[in-house]
């Protein structure tokens, strides 16, 4: 019979791209932007101590083509928390200088396709997912997905058996990736417009083409993945800051 | 015989969705801030007051992601009511500080799938759900649907008796969750472009993923659910405004 | 054999919707205000003339919801006399305060499936509904809509007398809201982007939801309609210009 | 057997669409008025010039509703002449009162459903159809359009002859227009995103509708028709100029 | 058996389209306009630098169309680099004159439909078709595309020998047209929204219409081709930037 796999949640996790407005940067006095880059700076430093008591992480990256320019993934324990990190970056100077371009509001989610331990939350293993420092790699990839739900083709009708068995599959393909490429899955069923979103941790971008091409031929993803917008960004670290707004 | 649900209608609703414009905020005077300030929340002592006599119902809240930054949700009498509140807000110095970023306009509706009293406009039980005031939970949900008209699958085309087995299942699911998460429906049909306005309110903003998640594997929703965006929202009391806008 | 109906066309018909800028609304100095209300109400003044000679009609609203603040609906002898209308609005004053949101272009369309007279064009019921005074009624409901022409199912490959049949039980349906709801039905082929307009009219908006959920079960609606956006608004009288404009 | 059609081809085609900014018109001066409209009345003589010399042809309207204000339908023998074309109007000083709503790039077409004559390059009837002078009728009805390619219906892979024998009935069915209503058909496979323009013209706009409308119910139109945004504009002649534009 | 084609990788990729803002342009002093143009030259100039040391390759477009109004194509070793060379675009002063229009983000991909060496990477030939100089043809032609996966018909459940097969009628049918049309296939999947970005080049535009329409035809375009925008650039040399920019 189909039903629902037991899913455990860890840390709420907001996706907020920007679009740059490079023309008012370049308008504002050099004090003017001297100031905002410090006080971005000072958030950034009130977000790694968030981060070093592990109560969140997060990272800031550079993004590729014009769909953003700017994107940070924060990971905090509840929504208001979530909430709060973007009106905290809005309330900055250097956020006058962008405009939102997109963003994705999920929760990290270990799902019963993956083994469960009995007291995950007692599990070292299972709360280092949970409750994770997002990997700091070159390179990240992020994009949203949701399971078809067609006149013909449904995920959600599908016995669970035969769901075990196509996500499965899917685990075996990935499997040789799984050492080069990190992952953390979230969820986003009454959060936002897809089911799942997928951020992908690399320091070399081709394996996210590589990966996701592989995996496309899987059951699972040729038939049942609807995927929404792919976006690939750059780690943009607190020393690199400086050298990306430097006109 | 495939036919329409008795409905009953209550309050008239709208989902009223702005983004911040903090930019422009930033750069209005103290004095010009407090003075919008004063007046927004002047606004909402008008609306409590509706409230408290019964003539309607309403909430405010701070949005998760970059769609909006914050939501009324507005229950009255009459949908003239509706465009007043609206105008009303659209009218206040805070307004010029916000941009329309969504909206749903709706009524509360009680279909004949839920146990119909006689006379139901003298049922107190049904009354209070009619006329409701919405739970000051610290969390929203809120998420527009329809049903599939699809060229195999037609939700208006399954026979009566076939829609209301679909749809005891779906509330069954839901049954456990009934607690914790109260919800307010509202039908939109011929008001706004989905057919239904599901509005979820919970202290615990997982439980909402776990409910849509669960009930997803309904055949109600697996086959016959189209969904529209989802929203997650955080009450902002009268309390919180100042701290939410302070700078 | 699948044909077209034969259709009777009267006078062209504008929905035109505009967002209102009120904050720039706010900026303007009270002489300016008057006087760009002044100057709108010669323009209805003029629109009522051309009403009063039979030789159009109009009205406006008030928009529920963020799709759009107000709406003009404008019919007019010629397509031309469609674009000069929207012309002299945006020439005056008060149209700088708004922006267009959205606009529905069609002509009043009286079909086959309606009993033909013999010379319609000297028939004064007919007459009446080609060339009407558009329903000064509480509410507006406008939404344009066409028919499925899918893989499997398509409203044009349907035998005519198939066709026919099923409009007239959709007329069915309709019927007891006849004297209630005014309807005012326009073709949009080749003139804008659905096949048809639809504009009811009631004191009562509730009415429109009842007619249009209750017919959405006709298999018209159920099997063959696409749906665009819903409008719903609220009558705006010369006298309730300066009220609803007031700050 | 399917195969492509042999097709050959005229003038280059752009349909560029533009929006009025009414407010930032009010705001220029009268000096200012003028000269643009000086200006763009010259850019229209030599564009006259261009068409008395016999090396593209143009015609200018106001369009109906919102989804743009005015319209040029250039014709020019390279597509290097359309980008100058659309370049020589954004470098006036009328276009900085305008932004553009859309536009459409295509390139006169004639297809081998036609009957083709031997040496279409040296036939005077060919010649004119390849390189005509826009028809300066009173209205234009312009859409883009492409063919179905569904699951189960698809143009692209029907037999010749069966696309053939569509192709005649459908324009059986319009041959009762062709006195009436004059067409210029366009290619844009691999130049914009439809297949096909189609560009109307007549001098009653209600011709457009009914046209469009019987041939619905034709199955190369009823089953395989994909249509785009529908544009119906009146004529601007250089002698209305001043009018338009005039406040 | 279905499974994934071996692919291998050479440049990345990024098309970066752009609207220019003419008002903005001529409200800019000549001295402004003349400095904002020396230091985009520079820019190109350093990036000339970077080709002739076989370091990546580029090229610059003017668009037909509404669109966009410029476009460039970049080649870069590495995201990185691609990431920095759109950031040093929008650092210029001319860049304040534009604004994004569309983006894509891709990588040169040669798959086993075509015959692959035993070490390509050791083969001159192959080296070549990763690492190339952007042909400097007068046009361009630039289209986003994926397979379709539909319920019934889905490209990547087809068996390999199937899908090659397939290929294999599509490059034939290309054949006549790769002498005059060149071609840059660039892989996406994972870095932009749709699988495949193809690259036209030649320096008659109407070719590109006539291969593309062609190809239609072909199974896996017709049935299996799902096609984004198309965009058709002029080649805009250094010599020609003047002319263009010129008011």
């Amino acid at each position: 019979m189909n039903q629902a796999m037991t899913t455990i949640e860890g840390w709420y996790c907001l996706h907020d791209f920007r679009t740059m407005d490079w023309a008012k940067w370049k308008l504002a006095t050099e004090a003017e932007r001297e100031q905002a880059l410090h006080e971005f700076k000072g958030l950034l430093h009130k977000w790694e101590a968030i981060e070093e008591e592990r109560n969140g992480s997060h990272t800031v990256y550079t993004i590729a083509g014009n769909k953003a320019d700017l994107m940070s993934m924060i990971l905090r324990p509840t929504m208001k928390d979530l909430i709060e990190a973007k009106t905290a970056f809005n309330k900055t100077a250097l956020a006058d200088f962008t405009k939102p371009a997109y963003s994705y509001v999920s929760v990290i989610e270990k799902s019963s396709y993956s083994k469960m331990v009995e007291n995950p939350f007692e599990d070292p293993t299972m709360i280092a997912k949970l409750y994770p420092a997002i990997p700091k790699t070159e390179y990240i990839c992020f994009y949203p997905m949701s399971k078809l739900r067609g006149e013909k083709t449904n995920w959600f009708m599908l016995p669970t058996e035969e769901r075990k068995k196509l996500m499965f599959e899917h685990i075996d393909t990935g499997k040789p990736y799984s050492e080069q490429v990190k992952r953390i899955v979230t969820g986003s069923v009454g959060f936002d417009d897809y089911e799942w979103g997928v951020s992908l941790f690399c320091d070399d971008a081709l394996q996210f083409k590589k990966l996701i091409y592989e995996t496309r031929f899987d059951e699972v993803s040729a038939v049942y993945g609807i995927f929404g917008s792919f976006f690939i960004g750059n780690l943009l670290t607190l020393d690199g800051v400086n050298q990306y707004f430097c006109l």
